[in-house]
């Protein structure tokens, strides 16, 4: 079945919206889905439109002034960068210039082929002298060149005319604003400055197609980054063509006459570099467009269609009997696909590259949410997401330093380039669990790659210095280790004492560290001897890491055989849910936090999260009674909650609450149900959605050598299949409801060494197929 | 023995501070003892000087930017104005301007006479040609007359010369910033428009004497506040004068030929009048002009004399075989004394009306450790503090909604007119034990005064929304009332459940609001009746309160037998202070707040305190052992710590290291030891001395309808003596050491009715004298 969305009609509100969904990315470059011609019109006016174009970690400083400033808060915050735009095309016909309004737009129709990589939209246009105009454009930006986008402009001419492109480089771009709306920023920022425009020369494309270029660059005015954008705008052959350099960028002009019923194709390629990757992003540019210029347009889509193809295959996953249900979860793969980073010098941003929203910030929700899917499908991508954590340790232990550490690293959290980017510590610094966080994603990495070298390099030194930080924070106290006035994932929660999440996922990043160090001991003892000696690592250091994980006090309430939160979690007074207003939530909107943190209420799952991603931190009761007990005082303000509510209750038998938690989360974005998808796309939750899927419904699980499942089907679905990618093999499961009830499941190993696996608890080794 | 400070020689670089401490203030109005002809100059250029005048309460507003702003984040904050100036006296003699120089200002005195509440310096000047003048210049701020500051400028010409003055109105004036100091502001801030200024007609003085005027207009930017200020300069007969509008505001000028040896007597009178308190203010101000320039200087500092006789008569406190300490303690109370209102729409601000730190705002400090000193020796100044509050009570109420309140009152943490004006709420609007602090100030004026027409108006206004706010915040649970998620006194900890200060303070507010309630519905039914009205008190609610009280949960750790300062608390680890370098103090300004609040550390006294204002919390031994505890781990980084500990010693029979800690609070500022005295005198420190003495050596403490006293003294003291207002009765106390070891007390009635009384557990009722 293939795999798109699609939109028809063209709704002027939804504008701003569409331009995430539609967006095009290959997480290094992403480009917002705005039409080349200039947002349309609709009733009220110009649609709202948030035209953005963006590098993955390419970003501007600002300063961060408090009102008042205390020891050790950040000064200095980083922002993505809007980029110089390429996106915009002005079509002209006999002189008259192509404008959309809402209601006249014949045909409008959008689409994104997330099989192929493309998304196009078509429409007619009917000019004001009655001519009529089919027009198709098609944009790609390509897995294969990064730095390239591409754009094929199709004018097919019901009457003859003239007609006249002209494709701007405008180098004058800000990042967006909106002083009404407190979730993004309020002032005017325009971080880049035109360092100069020009004017290439000419040249004759394939099959004597005309073809005009011309260049910019630019630089960050805080980090002075450069950045180059070359773009060529290539038409059929007699095409007049020119190009100019203006005040704030250039501009490539083609004029041909068009006979009656001809179709004229013009293709846009782009190419933008930066000097954070490259020394020389001119050159760098330029090379990439010369290169891509070889190929058309249909050469360009053909690589990216492989690509794609590569990657459906290796990240399967589908649900059968709900067509909605699939096409939602397609998308997010496909969106995790684009915003996922292969250089090892970005992560995925909370929006990935779809919108400015968190300024392009890497969280936790990374590793937590969206680096397993790569993990188990495509490890080379899990492992460039680490890579970057580990380019950054050295803004980690700048940041620890400021929080007052003698030792480790403190993953900052929010952040570009590794500075602690948030002005609010109590749910900013204080969420010390994104060390463990990264710790679990780099075990989780090497579980199913055994990839040593990454091991010995990047991750030991990743899984020390988290580990380290522990010990820092904490302390040992009436024979346990403690740790105090942190705050985990529910930041409904603040600066309290052994949060459940935050101690469980500590002990997991302190055994971790120190098995990696007995590990790479036997295996890799050079290595290990070097980076012992570059990080000053103690030799008594492991042994107490070894024993804060013993000693970890976790909190159990006995009469209720739950897990509270944190210490004083379950003395305080319940926050009246059914009291408040529907209008009132999410509450941090309507509510001081300090009315919210003295209430057991909960933004998201932070206790029952723990219990998914460490099934062994709870007695089977404890986490039935715990996901009760959360279940009844959680909001799910945060994007982030549903998900994780889905795999859990399918964890513990409930496949129709797990089913409607999944629903909730899975088209959120689709349906914009949290209002704010135009700031763009909630990868965590897409990357949340494949967790329910896999961990969830399907009962994925490694466990030591060995992987399992515990396949569960909600009533609405008919059948799941996903593939799992675990050290050098492939495995497909199907899970399909039987006809007399239960559930029959096919595993399948479709490349690499015989696996042992558990399914529904049956131990067995998979070397063929397994039907059971 | 005379009170009085003084200094000798001109020290550039302490200019700044003595600007601080030779200050003159009247509750209303307030100077920096800043030169009239300018700053000095030291080795090093001009002396950092802090020039600056106010009125207590006149502010003006500015935004407060948050870079995360959630909901219910202050926006606008209020800061003090500094008014236009009318310090400035150039002097001329042949046309050489006076400029004084460290080094070459021969016999440099200056002197604060707080018997006769004078401000005076006096030096003699040798100009380039070699003629020598001797000059004396006094100042008051008149304590009769709130809106006159007065100044007596004395040249004595040793040789004949032309004698010019100008004197300046300046307009042009802004608030002191200093980018380099994080805790002043950074940033220039200019909030008085200047509307005018105009020269007014000459008169005819007294007994010939030329007299020139002027005057100015301001408004406030933000408010629209008017403030006028009037001003003239009085010389002697035979002087030529003009007056004149210049650009930023006026000059007054007198020229006079002098011969040799006389002496020439200025006087310059000037009047401020603001439109909180006037509806005209320029007219006020000419009113009040008018009037004091019918008296002469002499005459204006009689008033003054006789003004502060009576509250040395009043206040009287004295240490015996210590003159340091009795100088200090003499200035603490002078100063006291100046910054207190009379007017009711102003309370002390933490710097009093000294200088701009915090701002000019009011905390709780003033009603924990200024107020009583007013409540028991000048009731009628406590109770103008106490209307204040009231003042502001709709302010209150509308930050308790901001915070999530259904009804009742918060204070803020830092205010002027009554918004919340701190922008960081772990250690600002968290800390809702300032409640019950003006509930407790609001008591201790009631049974210090039977003031009844106040309970039955203000005071239980405070009392019923303080006590409500309780409700709202705290709950009921495992059958004790519990209030979780407040900040304590002690901002080392924060965000925390279960504050021991807290929550016995607000036992005592609300068992304090259920006692009004009931007096009142005996002795003031139809007050009481009306106020229920108006602010909707449902019959239920005073039952309510007791409950709460009752049930009030109150830490307490067996094993220690001490009172955790929170539940949380004891489990954290200690703060290894031993191990602190001494450049590390103040703790907040080198680490981050974070890694403070995750140890057992202290800024100030907490639980000590509230055992301090409410013995009958805790249990003698628990008392000890807590002192013990948290003596151990409190930096007193604060300046407010000293006192609390020194009274606590001292209660608990430790006069030697209760002596120790009040050395260190009683001359915190006329040593500078905080190293910020330049920015305003500590004033709830100064309130805490007399504590100190009072409650602490004294053992002074109204107890039901009987007020007991314990006296103690330390080995430096011979005797202490202090007089105590209570119920219309004046009582004195001294406490002399027995030759032969203990103490010898006496007690006398100067006025009033007799007096039920306790003295070292020896009750007794006061008629005349009692010794014991």
């Amino acid at each position: 079945m293939p795999r798109s969305i699609s939109s028809s009609g063209l709704d002027a509100r939804r504008h701003a919206v569409e331009e995430s969904l539609f967006h095009t990315a290959n997480g290094y470059l992403g480009v917002r889905a705005s039409f080349e011609e200039g947002p349309p019109s609709g009733p009220g006016g110009p649609a709202a439109s948030i035209r953005g174009t963006y590098i993955n970690g390419f970003y501007d400083t600002h300063p961060i002034r408090h009102p008042e400033l205390l020891h050790g808060f950040p000064e200095t915050g980083e922002r993505i960068v809007n980029l110089p735009d390429a996106q915009t095309i002005e079509l002209y016909a006999d002189g008259e210039r192509l404008a959309l309004r809402e209601g006249e737009a014949e045909g409008f129709a959008r689409e994104l082929d997330m099989d192929r990589g493309l998304a196009s939209r078509e429409f007619a246009w009917r000019t004001a002298s009655g001519k009529r105009f089919e027009i198709r454009i098609t944009r790609l930006c390509s897995f294969e060149r990064p730095s390239i986008l591409a754009v094929e402009y199709r004018v097919a001419c019901g009457q003859a005319a003239s007609i006249r492109l002209v494709a701007r480089l405008e180098g004058g771009v800000g990042n967006f604003h909106d002083p009404a709306d407190p979730r993004v920023a309020g002032e005017a920022w325009k971080p880049l400055e035109l360092l100069g425009a020009r004017a290439l020369p000419a040249r004759e494309g394939p099959g004597g197609r005309a073809c005009v270029a011309a260049g910019l660059r630019s630089r960050t005015r805080g980090t002075g980054f450069l950045l180059a954008l070359r773009s060529e705008l290539e038409g059929p052959p007699l095409s007049r063509g020119s190009s100019r350099a203006e005040a704030s960028g250039a501009a490539l002009e083609l004029e041909r006459e068009a006979r009656a019923g001809e179709e004229l194709v013009f293709v846009r390629r782009s190419a933008y570099a930066d000097s954070i990757r490259c020394p020389e992003p001119e050159a760098a540019a330029a090379e990439a467009l010369e290169a891509a210029g070889k190929l058309g347009f249909a050469a360009l889509a053909a690589e990216q269609e492989a690509c794609l193809g590569a990657f459906w295959e290796a990240a399967e996953a589908r649900i059968e009997g709900d067509p909605a249900a699939d096409e939602a979860l397609q998308f997010s793969l496909f969106q995790l696909f684009q915003a996922a980073p292969r250089d090892g010098r970005a992560s995925i941003p909370a929006k990935g590259l779809s919108g400015e929203g968190y300024e392009g910030h890497y969280f936790w929700d990374s590793e937590i949410y969206m680096l397993p899917f790569f993990a188990y499908t495509q490890p080379e991508l899990a492992r460039s997401m680490l890579l970057y954590r580990h380019a950054t340790l050295d803004g980690a232990r700048s940041h620890a330093c400021e929080m007052g550490q003698a030792r480790g690293a403190a993953f900052p959290w929010r952040t570009i380039a590794g500075r602690e980017c948030s002005a609010y510590y109590p749910s900013g610094s204080a969420q010390y669990h994104i060390d463990a966080d990264i710790a679990y994603a780099v075990w989780a990495y090497w579980e199913a790659s055994l990839d040593l070298p990454f091991l010995a390099g990047a991750g030991a030194e990743l899984l020390f210095e988290t580990a380290r930080t522990w010990l820092e924070i904490g302390h040992f106290g009436q024979g346990e280790f403690r740790i105090e006035s942190v705050t985990g994932p529910d930041e409904y929660s603040c600066l309290v004492d052994n949060n459940f999440y935050t101690n469980a996922m500590a002990a997991f990043n302190l055994r971790a560290a120190a098995r990696a160090r007995e590990l790479l001991a036997a295996r890799a003892p050079a290595e290990l001897a070097r980076l012992e000696a570059r990080i000053g690592l103690g030799p008594e250091e492991p042994g107490l890491w070894l024993r804060a994980a013993e000693a970890m006090y976790l909190p159990y309430d006995a009469s209720r055989d739950i897990t509270p939160q944190d210490d004083g979690f379950l003395r305080k007074a319940r926050w009246d849910l059914d009291a408040t207003p529907p209008g009132d939530f999410p509450l941090l909107l309507h509510y001081h936090h300090l009315a919210i943190i003295r209430r057991q209420v909960c933004k998201q799952a932070d206790a029952v999260l723990a219990h998914l991603l460490l099934p062994e931190s709870a007695a089977e009761s404890t986490k039935r009674a715990s996901f009760a007990y959360y279940e009844g005082i959680t909001t799910h303000d945060s994007s982030l909650s549903y998900a994780a509510f889905s795999a859990m209750a399918a964890r513990l038998g409930e496949p129709e609450k797990a089913y409607r938690y999944f629903s909730k989360a899975l088209r959120l974005d689709l349906d914009d149900s949290h209002g704010n998808s135009r700031d763009g796309l909630h990868l965590a939750n897409m990357g949340g959605s494949w967790l329910a899927l896999a961990l969830g419904f399907g009962g994925f699980r490694p466990e030591g050598d060995r992987i399992t499942f515990d396949p569960v089907l909600p009533r609405a679905w008919d059948a799941i299949s996903f593939r799992i990618r675990y050290r050098g093999s492939s495995i497909r499961l199907r899970s399909a409801r039987r006809p007399g009830g239960g559930v029959a499941t096919r595993l399948e190993l479709a490349s690499g060494p015989p696996v042992e696996v558990s399914v529904g608890g049956a131990a067995a080794k998979l070397e063929g197929v397994l039907e059971l």
